[in-house]
């Protein structure tokens, strides 16, 4: 199978998340990564460049859109992995190029430039991909087709939670360079950073959009300009409820994120402390634990159950879907793009929203 | 050492709470359960006494008020474990009788109840005792105090659940009797009965007393007269802040309890589902798990760590405790009381009145 | 429902498992406990019995045996909680004089002292109730049910272990007392001591007898004259095989029990550190986690699912079944008596005979 | 950096475990995978070959050898995914031509080869590694870290076990092929198979060789030549002890590797289901949950602990120090290499004398 030529744009050396994007594109083979403008200070560049073994480098994201869309052998996808602010401007130059675009989440800085990159990517033909990676865990799209096939009956309930502590002492909050600056992070803090993923989450499995959030936002820690913490209380379509809880803060906790949706007859519980195993709970029946083992799902797995699959290769299942999306020309169901990357900064909007409104109900 | 005589206004055939609270008063071996009006009806008042074997049998409290008073070999302290219309009037009538109070929670079914049987017992020497159970397990106990200690640093965060399934197939509200009806129960479903535990809990372990809550109390289940689901933020004394979920209709959910406090220093994570161990993490250190092992805390166990012990021990530890508070002639820190009550109710009517105010936080 | 006057010999104050009988005993307020010899010493007997609020106290359990068998209201039956070498002669005395005799695990000292005593309740009329107190819990009879009921298919494997750490450091063996003197505790250490709970429980749920084993048994800490870790390997009835592990020296194992039996269509794990739960697998399936929700086993419980219930419980379904015992003259099958007591001895001296013999294959 | 050129011999289409040294060579991007004889089959070499995109096919491993040596951008490294008995053949051929050999376990079918090998390695500067892929684990390496450092103080006990139930049902062994024919897999079955892991595992943590085995193995499926359980008493230097499980037929098992180690100070219990915690109990103190998060072994790991890595991370980490050790020209303690080999079938070869003895102890 053809490998498809795939440049990159941010990710320079020491940067955590362009490391990941490159693992996960490896793992499954289905990507070369050949290009790239990983810094935009040129010997930066350069130097990650040569780190990597990438073939072709640039500074510049705008050249490199231009060049690599004129070569016969020039990319044909790229993933994106620059600080929030740039994400609008990167992903035009290259959809607008016919280059397909996989972002890193949140879809942007702010919800206007969400808006205008949504416009802008029904407007070409080339694809944009969102990585919230989630949502490649073989026990999410368990859980998610389990309520697609009525499983679970009437949904009534979604909990969603991604909690960690990496902030809760002084000091750290510097370390987050643009992400705790609004005017290049966004206004959102750990609500954005993190609490999207929860929301994703949320949504893809149940299948109910949000509609309307009541929420508090709190920056606990001295000098912090944008929140490090958040509740919300979350009403769905179709009359569900739930509550989400995101934090930076809360001591103790290991990057924890949990699920639990529950219907009028059966319940879910996914914990990414043990991604690979999912509770379901029929009711009047004993909970059951499912693994990776049944045929049904193993095909966005690469072990047999039993032998742990990790976060490197729900991220990778991200990149694998995107070279079938790629190929077929189409982002399938199940995939997130824009949609997914649109709602989950509306819901950051509409929480900022909330909190700034002493908690009152505001809809998507 | 001499057992306290005690009473039980409630608790006939079939009536779950009553059978643990005899258990609960035998563990220890501090009281002798001698006397009850075990049921309102003549017979079946008779029946329940004789199959427990008690010796002195009424149907009419007020008459067991009056006569065990009366007798140099009285009860000195009763057990209340009827619909909670009846705990005021039940209470004051020992209360007045100069016998000491063991009463289920909640304090009583309404907020006005709850303040006149404060003003009651404040003016009485009788003490009361509300049995709010989970407070004596031991890794609970333990949690308070690392706390008090100072151990966690400043409180941030407080998130407590209660979640349980029960009511979640359409045909068992019918079977909650009196709970399902707002005159007897009160008006709180979900919130009232084990919600109340939850936010009791909250409290107890961080020492902070909740000062304002924005909640949404639902009926998911058709004919519902009362909430089964709640949900709430919560504001605490001196800035911390947190998250209620109390729910009947989590299916899949088994009684779950947990509760998670953090600070400016550590983290606690305890859950009831594994009661023996509280999860402890100072920040930049691995995870503790803390047992009933260390010698501060035995006092409160019967057993070396390892083997479990559970709710109808936690639930003795209450009695215990009241035995040593009625020898004391007061009730000591740490044993849940009417004040403990109070704050029970006025977080019960708080919820109510935001939830009709469609979620506007409002004061306790 | 009348209770049965108990007695008790041994458990005078400071013993740790004569207290925990009594706690087991009053739980469901079958037995009334009346009359005990609580220590050989006269002083200490007093005083102990005073403590607890005993009516009768004796020093010296012939006498009691005497005594109460005389008296119209004397006690039904004993519990005995003597050092090892004293459950011969003192379960000889109360069986002799008609009163039935629930005794402490091991049965006895030596192999032969448990054959004489087998003889010997043989021969009476009263009955002898062991308390493999793990065999209470709920979940371990529920296993014992599946398997009966064939959900397991043939039994292929049977893995049991029971190891701790109370004695990995040095000065902790002295504190042993009888239980480190061969002489009065018998010739087995952790294997007779906790061992033996472990192979109960391995037989009681499979159904199948140990035939032969192959030991090890070791003294880790220096100056020790019983082992303190025992490594067996087991052949069982019917072709299936197994292992068991124990020890009072595995460093950071809290009272650690754990069994697991697999059969040709499924396997049941169950661990003490989680006892109201029991892990069912059939082959091709997802895993079940049970509970002690369903119908077919609340008999045991006295709690709703969820709300955990642990080793006193447990304990005290063995004191509720053995009540029930007394009253239809026979000991059932399900409730530990006689002859498992002897199989646990048999099981003690094969793996004395190997491990002497260098682990070579010991018919029991 | 320079990726270092890879072959492969074996791991046609279809085959489990070649996929996994493809992606593990793949992770950390220090090898390309050129050259490959991934079958026998000229026809199934080619296709395989094609489909993953390789330079160059071959489908004769002596000529792909030569070939690959004569070339001055030949391999320098081969990966061997053949059934057992081909290791030794295709490990020669390759050592002999300079090319490193980079091997799956067990070393060889026999122990002779076993020896044969070793001989050989010892006589060529080129490398061998053998994928004993759980000591990849970072947990795993710092588990070892602590002994080493004698954290844990003398070591007493080492219980290691590897148990599943893949073929448990009639019918599986034959899909096994080669693995289930004693001249191609091997005399051992599970003991060779998944036994071996548990025993480097033993090993590679305690830092003791096994010195003795007393061994029962058993094939419980008719018609099963080789073993499908083990089970095994061990003796290691220094006076430690352990026991050892291995099954395929463990129902219920999900491929469940577990290793405990315990000294005179504290103890250490790691669970494959639970790969990224490590539990470390310092005697008198409360247990500790390490995870990947401590500076000092996040060398090994490339995600933020909380994140999960896996099986192919571990994997992968083995492949990384395998380039790492290609450069430095020596294989580094830690890194399994051809001892290790040595001794896993050592162990294989004593557990079949021993379990052909009925059980006696046998030197390794």
């Amino acid at each position: 199978m053809q490998r498809i030529p795939l440049g990159m744009v941010g990710g320079g050396q020491g940067a955590f998340i362009g490391a990941v994007h490159r693992i996960a594109a490896r793992i499954d083979d289905r990507f070369a990564l050949v290009a790239g403008a990983l810094s935009s200070d040129a010997g930066r560049a350069a130097a990650s460049a040569e780190a990597i073994g990438l073939e072709r480098s640039y500074h510049d994201w705008r050249e490199m859109a231009r060049a690599e869309a004129a070569r016969p052998d020039g990319i044909r996808a790229v993933s994106v992995v620059t600080p929030n602010h740039l994400h609008l401007p990167v992903a035009r130059a290259f959809l607008e190029a016919g280059i397909h675009v996989i972002l890193d989440k949140p879809l942007t800085a702010t919800l206007p430039e969400a808006e205008e990159l949504a416009r802008l990517t029904e407007a070409t033909k080339a694809l944009l991909i969102l990585t919230y990676s989630y949502s490649g865990y073989p026990m999410i799209r368990e859980a998610r087709r389990l309520v697609a096939e009525g499983q679970l009956g009437r949904i009534r309930l979604v909990h969603a939670e991604f909690v960690a502590d990496w902030l809760a002492r002084p000091g750290r909050a510097e370390q987050q360079g643009w992400r705790a600056d609004p005017a290049l992070g966004g206004e959102g803090g750990a609500i954005a950073d993190i609490g999207t993923h929860a929301a994703h989450l949320a949504t893809y499995v149940s299948g109910l959009p949000i509609t309307e959030v009541a929420a508090e936002l709190t920056a606990f820690l001295p000098g912090r300009q944008i929140d490090d913490n958040g509740h919300a209380m979350l009403r769905f379509a179709d009359g569900a409820k739930g509550m989400l809880w995101t934090s930076q803060v809360a001591s103790g906790s290991d990057n924890e994120v949990r699920l639990r949706v529950m219907g009028d007859k059966a319940g879910l519980d996914w914990t990414h402390a043990d991604p690979n195993r999912l509770r379901l709970t029929r009711l009047g029946e004993p909970s059951q634990t499912l693994t990776r083992g049944g045929p049904e799902f193993m095909g966005s797995a690469r072990l047999p159950s039993g032998h742990a699959e990790g976060y490197l290769e729900a991220f990778a299942s991200i990149y694998t879907d995107a070279a079938d999306a790629i190929a077929a020309g189409r982002v399938p169901p199940g995939l997130p793009g824009i949609q997914d990357g649109l709602d989950g900064m509306r819901f950051v909007a509409a929480c900022l929203r909330s909190s700034r409104a002493d908690g009152a109900w505001q809809p998507l």
